[in-house]
């Protein structure tokens, strides 16, 4: 269970934010039929893909390490996920992601693996992403692994593409995905799916949560959405940036994810030819209280700030009744566990960072469980959908890269 | 060796860059002479601490495991330098650090330790910190140290603190700072060098390679760093936000520190009451590429970007020379070292952003190495003094993250 709280200096009862609602769900309905995303499907679509996955279950049963080889939209959501729920699912298997086409962690990441009880799993969308193909190509040189009839690789990618064709003439296991599912949109698809099933992971209950944010949504029952949409978009100039401040380590990887999501599908050259978007910054409290908080309180008034924050940890650690000589300043926290130290640090920042006069909202998740990042990764694919169309952009391309993978190219033509 | 280029849309020459050089050079030289920060002076100082801790070498054979226990200013600068050296140190002891008091972080920690090889280190400039006397208090209560004469113990803290009373009470070992070097500035005194000389790192050699990144910029031989900081302060409200991107996965925590440093240092209310600062983000590549690229070559021009690469990752890892069916459209990467892969990768990004008219600059350390991590940390300090000159505030100090604190101490007395 999530509860959404603005603390906006918005009417948000005005008449215009009744009217923008009404067009962002008009649109996002138009979206889903036309099938300009396929997102939206996934938390019902991915349901056959557990069982297909399970069902494979005996397979797998040497198997102690997935190894993901993907970048990006193909790494970040999986990773949001599995850090989020390592600590108390028991049982699952270890998760290794080769991302970034890095010498020395590759190297380091080749020395924990063991080939026989490793599953690889080759994730690209189009099958020529050179980052991932080519760690794929490494791997297969250091482990000297076979390529026909490898049950130990797995290739997640569209339907057709390259990657389909090569896993298809060596009878490699294949999942696919939807051309209209973008990389960033695709966490709840086989992308994500797969690994975290295979992980052993409860991804049933993953979609359950997913489901849940998408039906309230498309009853207009999530309002807290669209006043938070419409008003970043109406302030876009006054606060360009949004900063995600996480208050538990374990939604470290989840802020990366957001960064990825807001980032590429929101900056862009809008349909009247105008550079727009709304920049993103993570952060992890009450860490960057001691890094970032700063800027937000004294500098420029140009950023909101979302609190996410979890009601119960579900673990007693506590700070002992010690009183030790002289340092007895910090002793008002004594007999408290640390999940009270870390929520009141959240909401006294809150305060403060709202007494400056700056838009901040609190995003509570009453347990870590699958469920709630379910329904957390639904929430903010929503929001960047709802935004998106308030920019007047196209939410789901990414025509801006294109250019450096050109460059890139030629360098080592010359 | 670090080689710095600015590809800049703006005439260097121009008369009152070489005035502002000259005042900022000026005005350094008096923040040295009169004392406003200690920072300047510990590539000098600190070298009597290494031989300090070398000289308790044999009491601390027994360690493998070195647990700092601070946050932000107090641990930042030492993972950085930490995860850049790591890799290619041989016999170093392992550094946990113990920063946020997220009861699952905590928990997980305590479970990787053992007492009984295990040197803690509680970092704190006041000794009143919330977040390390609260895990201070829970480590005592775990592994049930005793406090009175206990060798695994070192306090670092100011001289005459509250912590360095309690460490002399009890006969703790102490290494001090001195009252001028802040938090985000300490790295280079007893704050980093303490755990990394102990940790088996070469302290000696980040201590010269800061001591020459110094004294170029103090005779004037660092024209770059006087560049970037006129321009960047000049154009604070067109470019409010600096983005770095490091292409290398052991600057993860270089990145880190630059957040604090920039964030904490130049988000400030300057000296006619403006709020002023800019804001810092930090991405690897090439992973975030596939994230945040997007945005700043489509979205609005708001940002400079720094790369930051390593021209010999002393690492032959390559592509192998395989032509995989289908799947040939990477195969202008076989036989390349991953090396050339990810600098190729900065340098066709790179190109892509300058094309979009964007203002960047690279860094290129020419390899992994203590000099250069020195280097690079002098020249961020320095170029953050030098900003803060341009923007009219007091980069040393934090008031705005004292207000937080207070509403803290006040929830609890409730």
């Amino acid at each position: 269970m999530i509860k959404f709280d603005l603390i906006y200096d918005a009417d948000f009862l005005d008449q215009s934010y009744k009217q923008a609602s009404k067009d962002i769900l008009q649109q996002i309905k138009q979206e889903i039929s036309d099938g300009a995303s396929g997102y939206y499907n996934l938390p019902y679509e991915s349901q056959d893909l557990i069982d297909k996955v399970q069902a494979y279950g005996n397979a797998f049963k040497h198997i102690n390490t997935i190894a993901v080889i993907g970048i990006g939209g193909s790494s970040l959501g999986t990773k949001a996920i599995y850090e989020f729920l390592r600590h108390k699912t028991k049982n699952t298997k270890k998760i290794i992601f080769f991302e970034n086409p890095d010498p020395i962690d590759i190297t380091e990441k080749f020395m924990a693996i063991d080939k026989n009880s490793t599953q690889f799993l080759l994730i690209s969308k189009s099958g020529s992403t050179v980052e991932p193909m080519s760690i794929f190509k490494a791997i297969i040189y250091n482990f000297n692994l076979k390529i026909d009839n490898n049950e130990n690789i797995i290739a997640i990618t569209d339907h057709d593409s390259a990657l389909y064709k090569f896993a298809d003439k060596h009878n490699i296991k294949t999942f696919t995905l939807k051309d209209n599912v973008g990389g960033r949109f695709s966490v709840l698809s086989s992308v994500g799916i797969v690994p975290l099933t295979l992980a052993g992971f409860d991804t049933k209950k993953i979609l359950d949560g997913a489901v849940e944010t998408l039906e309230s949504f498309l009853n207009g029952d999530t309002k807290h959405i669209f006043d938070k949409a419409i008003n970043l978009a109406q302030n876009k100039d006054k606060h360009p940036i949004n900063v995600i401040f996480s208050y538990s380590n374990t939604l470290k990887e989840f802020t990366q994810w957001y960064v990825q999501l807001w980032a590429e599908s929101l900056g862009k050259i809008d349909k009247d030819s105008k550079r727009t978007g709304l920049t993103p910054v993570g952060h992890i409290g009450a860490v960057d209280q001691h890094s970032f908080l700063q800027l937000i309180i004294e500098g420029p008034r140009d950023k909101t700030v979302t609190f996410i924050k979890i009601d119960d940890f579900e673990n007693s650690l506590h700070v002992p009744k010690y009183t030790l000589d002289y340092i007895q300043k910090s002793d008002y926290i004594n007999g408290h566990t640390f999940n009270e130290l870390i929520n009141a640090e959240c909401d006294a920042t809150m305060q403060s960072v709202h007494e400056q006069g700056v838009n901040v909202d609190i995003i509570t998740l009453d347990k870590i469980n699958e469920e709630n990042i379910g329904e957390l990764i639904m929430y903010y694919e929503l929001l960047t959908s709802a935004v998106g169309i308030m920019l007047n952009i196209n939410t789901y391309n990414q025509e801006g890269v294109e250019l450096g993978k050109r460059i890139l190219v030629k360098k080592f033509q010359n």
